[in-house]
């Protein structure tokens, strides 16, 4: 299945997407959440709409990020060795992790606003796992077993807040509007294999990203043990694997960032793609 | 007011203490999430307790942390000059933020278990602020106005994980049962003067950390307006401002950590105590 909320910021209803078409499965879930994923709800909702006339939604309609907000975003640093060569970091011996808030969750294709006194907002495509099952201590054999699906995401940073402003990636990763994730949560059955997927991102149209999950250093099951060992990972929470090459700290000579008016691009192969203008802070 | 929850895990209601006694307050409150604190949550409770006769609770009851799950817990790290002496960090020139996994929190009395392949499991004593209404980019002469209350937190850390297993300190943050909140929460009006707090740990009665909130490094409300121009802080969340001299990594000659079978006991002037019972992880 693939997933999608879609209406109002705040207000979005579950939907399914089904031969590119949308449609309302209000009906049968509350919201793609903790007790939606952790309660067998994919399952059900796949018996539920099977032979359902269900309501068709306007493809013009907004979608929200495809789930509700989740009790994470657990994020993995310098996971492409081309990323970690063009930011002059060494290749990690194990993953780095790091939190993003969830308060930056916003649908796919909003605005990305720059923050307040940022002169460093950069680009991050990404592909990003749902759990489905709670993780405590779990073997990398089993880990499929804990994932729902998969989903596009910007890992939106800010290079000084995260770089230069003492100690901890945190603090520029969690402005609002930095994490658009979607368009919609394919089901790990969609995906034949998550680690052959070609990822890219544009701005105003110029490639700037281009790369596979093929080239994780860590690769999925693996991530999921991994966190489970430091913390647990309940459903619907959602980690984001890592990014490719051609971010804006890496530019020759130069890096360049964000400015208001640029329009940011991206796609994963299987994922869909989503487009986020880019706009100035405002009060 | 001093806010409790109570009952068993996962299942707590909500109370309050009134002369040292819990009342049930579930009949007029769902519980202290964000909706609560959001939606002027406080001043209700406080006019529909006024004049009603509240089921006792019996004070024998398990108290949960007296907050529902935040969208987030945000560490102010080395916050006390002899915290950061006694670890060989500078002195921070702006606040050092990480996150805490919210699937870490615990009630104040709940087991602290020991994680998995763990040879480092300190202690931190430290005074929590909890947000009554959203910030973003706020003055620190408005701060205050977006706190509802302090509460007292043990915000347990793996030294190993932490420091030694590759970069960003929420790998030894984030484990099951390393946060244990409460017993209450104090709403703002109850402390006089946030900045004078002594607060205190000891491991098998022994005094191991006795410090006082006049010497943080970066006061309440610098904390709030800072975090604030960083990301959005929602009501409910859970602010930890850092800890004072006395932990297991900072001990001479040789740094020493917690075993199963340990006591610790910590407390906060007039945000009460806490003890947990050090249990080895079993499957």
């Amino acid at each position: 299945m693939k997933l999608i909320r879609f209406g109002k910021a705040r207000e979005e209803k579950p939907g399914v997407i089904i031969n590119e078409k949308y449609y309302d499965v209000s009906a049968f879930v509350n919201d793609y959440d903790e007790k939606f994923f952790g309660g067998d709800g994919l399952e059900k909702l796949e018996k539920q709409i099977e032979n359902a006339a269900l309501p068709q939604v306007d493809s013009s309609v907004r979608l929200g990020a495809p789930l509700a907000r989740p009790s994470k975003i657990i994020c993995v640093g310098l996971n492409y060795k081309d990323h970690a060569h063009e930011t002059n970091a060494p290749i990690p011996k194990e993953p780095i992790l790091f939190f993003k808030s969830t308060s930056a969750i916003v649908g796919p294709n909003d605005d990305l606003i720059i923050p307040k006194n940022s002169k460093k907002t950069d680009w991050e495509v990404e592909l990003a796992v749902v759990i489905g099952k709670k993780a405590t201590y779990v073997e990398e054999k089993n880990a499929f077993e804990h994932i729902a699906g998969y989903v596009l995401h910007n890992d939106y940073s800010e290079r000084e807040f995260q770089l230069e402003r003492n100690g901890q990636w945190v603090k520029g990763k969690s402005c609002d509007t930095f994490a658009p994730i979607g368009p919609f949560i394919a089901t790990k059955n969609e995906i034949a294999d998550v680690h052959n997927l070609r990822l890219w991102l544009t701005v105003n149209g110029q490639k700037m990203q281009d790369g596979n999950t093929s080239n994780l250093i860590f690769n999925v099951p693996f991530i999921v043990s991994y966190i489970s060992q430091f913390m647990t990972l309940l459903p619907g929470d959602v980690i984001t694997t890592g990014t490719p090459a051609g971010v804006g700290l890496g530019q020759k000579p130069e890096p360049w960032y964000l400015n208001p008016g640029d329009m940011v691009e991206l796609g994963i192969e299987g994922l869909g793609s989503s487009k986020q203008s880019v706009k100035a802070f405002q009060l």
